[in-house]
């Protein structure tokens, strides 16, 4: 009577009612007629009865039958069926070749975590209606811990606050450290999105340009004096990889007290200096409470983890608190409870070590190639960061090759598409870590091929 | 030579872990003194080198010792022991007997969703690095499917927002939806975290009172003739359980499309309607665009799931998506995708029957214990919602009630604490779907023998 969908991996129960809900929606069991009965059901599908009983009541919950007692079930008569909705496109499923600011989820160790989670799923009863709208005090133990060690970050639990991320975590800083139409520093170039997140929270970013040690503070005195705040990423600046030196850190924390304004230090990808250990964080080397740091988890696992994490000065953190709890961003809880078990018992550091052993490799081995196939047209710039490659372009406008490297399927990015306000080196930015090393040879290739046949379309358009 | 913590239900390789980090950070092995070799360590402890090995790996990637080529494993010399953070007293565990606004985490099928959970975890690679900030495909597509039936809501899945909850939605849809300043009607009583959150997003609440109606138009047209906006509770008025009859939204409506204002609609508790089938969402009436739909799956699964979800009127989608985009609230990726799941194969519906089942069976229970031991006392107020009960108190005021109950345990709170401008009746707010029948049976008993001490310590303050 009756066909069951042939979905491996699917219930007998999920199929019926997928089925059934499919059969009455397309009026195939027209509206207000009668259904077979669970017997005859049950016997002519070869199915327990049960299983069709549960399967009644749960489209008789949706709305979709009726029982009538003693008479059977009927397709509910009123049936207006809402136009099916559909999604848009699904989105591109992996980062094109180059994309900047990937990682590499591969690297991550799953099963460890599927563990872990599932230790904590199925309990979480416990503390499932008594959520801290900042974070589970064991995660945030967990994290003042790590961070202590890892980044001498001095701050005990309750100035730690559990978010998604770093984006709401810049926002809610801006929100609560500054008013309305203050001006705060953003290093030019930057990432857009924290142009976009300041703008969204009503503040005022002046683009300050950056050198080598990061952002430049003598600029930025002159380009924005009475600021009240400096946005930074200090441990590795975005898109150039610049690593903020200690005496550049000091003069910093010695203007932010001096003025009274605050130090936002975004340390997204600290994990990744390729001195092996990261200077010091502005935090702990902060002895005024100016710095309020903010951290995520979201690289070193990966992007779809959503979880971040701020640490507030005293002086704050009452009112950072109160607005985190406002707008309750903490992540679902067995994800912070596996989350502080995958710290605690090592699995963080282990996976951090490991990773950054492979993003070195990468990279060594992008620069070799980089070196053999391209020498011709770019030199490849210098930084501490391991996960960060810029080459300036001898002979054609970057955008140039960006443009041509569409068609190609490469996603190369100018320098200069990352900044707003000052002019940026003829250069692209190389994403490369989410690539394991016989794609970066590959498309290192192509990306020669590319150049070549730009230089053959449109010969030596600078110099 | 190394006592192994004995605790169960932990590797071998964790315990060992924390137990040379503990003697470590204790100086018990000092600061630059050399550790046992691995053999020694893995004969001495009956474990695997490879296990040793593994562990010594840690540590160094913890800063905690160093490896010396050919000469053994040293505890770091230059080690500074940052004090250990300890975390404030955890909040207490379970809500006390008649919290208002607890639901029962115990109904969720914890088992269905770890299940589920598992397929997901193990294999986000596909998409964790195409992170979709709105809320993934799946997801957003499951919802539009579950609530065009559920509660009759009209969307395509691109107007579909997934966040933690209401709180972050209303947050946001203020944002976008008004300017700053703008004046918007509020519930008064509501819930205090609403206001807040109006507060917080720079935008002025206006509160309105309620009747049994809900939101008092006639009221609310006095009171702020300007209002852009009404914040409202129609299928579940919080405290009052008041359900919003179809000629009064239709009344709202026509007010929002006469006035060019926006509706913010708070459809939480939808599921809890005696009525059997909640009426039509204002969303779902509306022909103009005017209502932006506010939904979370934590009530009915459990506060620490973290999904919620708005449906944005097409005139302003773009500019939300954008506004969610940017501080990026979407949950954790595997617990979107094994949400769309636990919606897909039905188990949402099911689960919501079950539950409202379950919810309602207790409602009778704590009317007839009420009834039958405190009619003398009070009088039970009467609301479509199968989730509410306001009790009118008769012979003292409700405030003496709550302030005596502290001390029994008992968490009541009188109607008037959700007030902030508008008279409310000398009643107080009973949570009772957190309760099993045997306990609401126990605390009812106890709620009396209060209200007999309150009457012998004062008799008859009122009347």
């Amino acid at each position: 009577v009756f066909p069951l969908a042939r979905e491996s991996g699917r219930t007998l129960r999920w199929r019926l009612h997928q089925g059934l809900k499919t059969a009455i929606l397309t009026k195939q069991f027209a509206p207000g007629s009668r259904l077979p009965s669970t017997r005859v059901l049950a016997g002519s599908l070869n199915v327990s009865r049960s299983t069709v009983v549960e399967v009644f009541e749960q489209l008789a919950a949706e709305g979709l039958i009726e029982a009538r007692t003693g008479a059977g079930s009927y397709v509910s008569p009123q049936l207006t069926v809402p136009p099916l909705p559909r999604v848009s496109a699904p989105e591109a499923q992996f980062p094109a070749p180059f994309t900047p600011d990937k990682s590499d989820p591969e690297l991550f160790p799953h099963d460890v975590w599927a563990k872990l989670l599932a230790r904590h799923v199925r309990r979480p009863g416990r503390y499932a209606n008594c959520l801290d709208p900042v974070g589970m005090p064991e995660l945030r133990q967990a994290l003042a811990s790590h961070i202590a060690l890892s980044r001498g970050i001095v701050t005990d639990p309750d100035r730690i606050i559990v978010l998604s991320g770093t984006q709401p975590a810049l926002f809610l800083s801006a929100r609560v450290a500054l008013r309305a139409d203050d001006h705060l520093w953003c290093e030019d170039p930057c990432h857009p999105l924290a142009r976009t997140i300041l703008a969204q929270a009503g503040r005022r970013a002046i683009p300050v340009p950056v050198d080598g040690d990061g952002l430049d503070l003598g600029s930025a005195e002159r380009l924005a004096p009475h600021a009240r705040a400096a946005y930074v990423t200090p441990s590795h600046q975005f898109p150039t990889g610049a690593v903020m030196g200690l005496q550049r850190r000091l003069d910093l924390l010695d203007w932010a007290v001096r003025t009274g304004a605050w130090i936002l230090e975004n340390d997204e990808d600290s994990e990744f200096c390729a001195s092996g250990t990261a200077l010091p964080s502005l935090q702990g080397l902060d002895q005024h409470g100016t710095v309020i740091y903010l951290g995520t988890l979201n690289r070193i696992t990966y992007s779809g983890m959503r979880v971040g994490y701020l640490v507030a000065p005293a002086a704050i953190a009452e009112a950072m608190r109160g607005a985190a709890a406002t707008i309750s961003a903490a992540p679902s809880l067995p994800v912070q409870a596996a989350m502080a078990d995958f710290i605690n018992e090592g699995h963080l550091t282990l996976h951090t070590a490991r990773t950054r052993a492979v993003y070195k490799q990468r990279r060594d081995h992008l620069i070799g190639e980089l070196d053999r196939h391209l020498s011709d047209h770019v030199v490849v710039g210098e930084t501490a960061s391991e996960v960060s490659v810029v080459i300036t372009v001898r002979d054609h406008p970057a955008g140039d090759i960006a443009a041509h490297g569409i068609a190609w399927g490469l996603d190369l990015r100018p320098l200069a598409h990352y900044a707003v306000a000052h002019e940026q080196p003829n250069a692209l930015v190389i994403g490369f870590i989410h690539m394991p090393p016989e794609q970066i040879t590959a498309e290192v290739r192509r990306l020669g091929h590319l150049f070549e046949a730009v230089r053959r379309s449109a010969p030596a358009r600078m110099r």
